[in-house]
């Protein structure tokens, strides 16, 4: 990037929870650095919350001041309350009529379909905007569909916050390993099955009593399901496996069991033979035949994922070119997810600095 | 990058050792593969091997034939007797005649003044040429003129198989960790010292009788200085920072131990503790302020470094947007050089593709 080249990107953001607030005090709190050393001035038009028949928006063309956009957010609970630039235009209409060139999209993930978070991306695609997701459903449910609308339209669609937000496996799959074949992926995906995990073997607990306590603390959800079942290992590896090894998985192909029953003497017993469990996604391509499984493993201490523990994930990509590569990252959190986007931003917006 | 656009990028190749003659071999057998998934082909259209008065070279402006190039260099000893397309021509000759879109540069590193790489990669980038390299001397002693050099002209200079090669830490840095401030980076940065360290545990060995064996085995070299006494630690530990940290380390600004000194009775005290000792370079940011150093630290069994063992490596980054993010990777070998080389090359190649 030539010095001096300053370039006024417009961007939208859809979906204004814990993530996008999170997002926009770090573009706030970065906007010096990030025109200083990227030449890049990121400037959000617009931003939209709410869903079905109620939208709350707020747009300006030449820029939100993002201080006083948290600040509506915070005390009137609704962005549309931006003073003379509130609205009501839906996500789509915002998309339509913002000419930024690129979304964040940070709606709330849905596994049924991935909407409405896909009609938003297809939407963006479609009209030749970039992409950056912390979004699951859609990259679960049309991550083939849309890369190929992202590339036929010429822009990126980049999804790191979705997949393990802080531990980078999408970039290091994208970039660390270009050009290499990754024979097999695997991985300890998800925080809060790792944490009780840790916590049984730590305290001599039984899983009941560990999930209670990492209910408790808010790091398990209180239909606790979905991870503990396996389900949100299982969704990450999806998307791994489809954008990094030319897979096309859905979740009836992946065979997905949980923590839900390991108890402590399991653990104790793997302690006694120096290992440990972990509830581990693995995936791995042998003469193109695809194998994908969710379970419960046990590792050795030489072993790297031995020491991953509490809301630690970590990820071990198999690769011809560059032997094994093992990632180790720490516990996920609305400012990292923010983080991460902030991240997939700057990575698109490499390739399209030398276009203007 | 659009299917379809085939993009015909011209390279020469400067040095023609074992990791030029694994890359042109993994070009070669990666042809198609790079051509159908990246959209690209890859023309040498000149190498060059040799030094000071004498050079043997090769050139052709269609592109070398890869086999040919490869076979001629096994049975002939040198380049130059490629049929037709054989000369003497200069390394520089080489750069400014070839009409080439980037360089490979792997000549040998010479850590006296980074020279002749030095030249070459300052000549190709004044030309306009990207450049690829895994030579660490140029990086060592220019890295911050190079780099401006490149932006000024608006092209690449990746180094990454000059740092660890199979490990990714410049990648992980660039992209991964797109947009965070690093204020550490620490590693075991060193095959060679980590292989001896853990024979001498494993075996309960001395140092002396551990080195033996690995310059036997040809893991440490006959003059093993370099290695043992943390040098090699710590010149990829200031190229790593003054890249990602925004340093300008030079040797003398980092305190350099190595392991020469480390007896048997040592580890072993450790390993009562629970613990592991091994090699590291750290270099940490304070108030702008910044503290590199090169020695021998303690690891507990909890700590992501104990389990790098042998001649695996490994790398932690501490960030303000992402935690701390581990990297660890597996040993060195012409083709895991070769194997960065590419990922470099398809790196800077998402760039320029959108230029055209």
């Amino acid at each position: 990037l030539d010095a001096g080249i300053q370039l006024r990107i417009p961007v939208i953001i859809a979906g204004f929870g814990n993530v996008s607030q999170a997002l926009v005090r770090l573009l706030n709190e970065r906007f010096t650095y990030l025109r200083d050393k990227h030449g890049i001035e990121i400037s959000v038009v617009g931003a939209v919350e709410g869903g079905k028949d109620e939208f709350f928006s707020a747009f300006l063309e030449s820029g939100l001041d993002l201080d006083l956009l948290i600040e509506t957010k915070r005390k009137s609970g609704r962005i549309s309350f931006y003073p003379q630039c509130g609205g009501n235009s839906s996500t789509l209409e915002l998309i339509k009529m913002s000419g930024a060139r690129l979304l964040f999209e940070a709606t709330p993930t849905r596994l049924n379909g991935g909407e409405p978070g896909l009609s938003h991306i297809r939407t963006a695609l479609d009209l030749g905007m970039h992409v950056v997701t912390s979004n699951k459903g859609p990259i679960v449910f049309a991550a083939h569909e849309l890369a190929k609308l992202a590339s036929i339209k010429g822009v990126k669609l980049f999804y790191s916050a979705a997949v393990a937000g802080a531990l980078p496996i999408m970039p290091t799959g994208e970039y660390s390993l270009n050009g290499c074949r990754i024979n097999a992926i695997e991985g300890i995906l998800n925080g809060t099955t790792n944490y009780i995990l840790t916590e049984m073997a730590a305290k001599k607990l039984g899983f009941e009593d560990a999930l209670a306590e990492a209910q408790k603390l808010g790091i398990a959800e209180r239909d606790p399901r979905y991870d503990i079942e396996g389900y949100d290992t299982a969704f990450k590896l999806i998307i791994a496996a489809n954008a990094l090894m030319n897979a096309d998985l859905k979740i009836s192909d992946v065979e997905v069991s949980g923590i839900q029953k390991v108890t402590y003497a399991t653990i104790d017993s793997a302690k006694e033979r120096g290992s440990a469990l972990k509830l581990v996604g693995r995936v791995e391509k042998r003469e193109d035949k695809i194998n994908a499984k969710v379970g419960v493993e046990e590792f050795r201490i030489t072993h790297p994922f031995y020491s991953v523990n509490g809301k630690w994930k970590g990820v071990i990509f198999s690769t011809d070119l560059l032997g094994e590569v093992v990632v180790l990252g720490g516990a996920s959190s609305p400012t990292f997810t923010a983080g991460a986007m902030l991240r997939d931003f700057l990575n698109i917006s490499q390739f399209s600095d030398n276009k203007s």
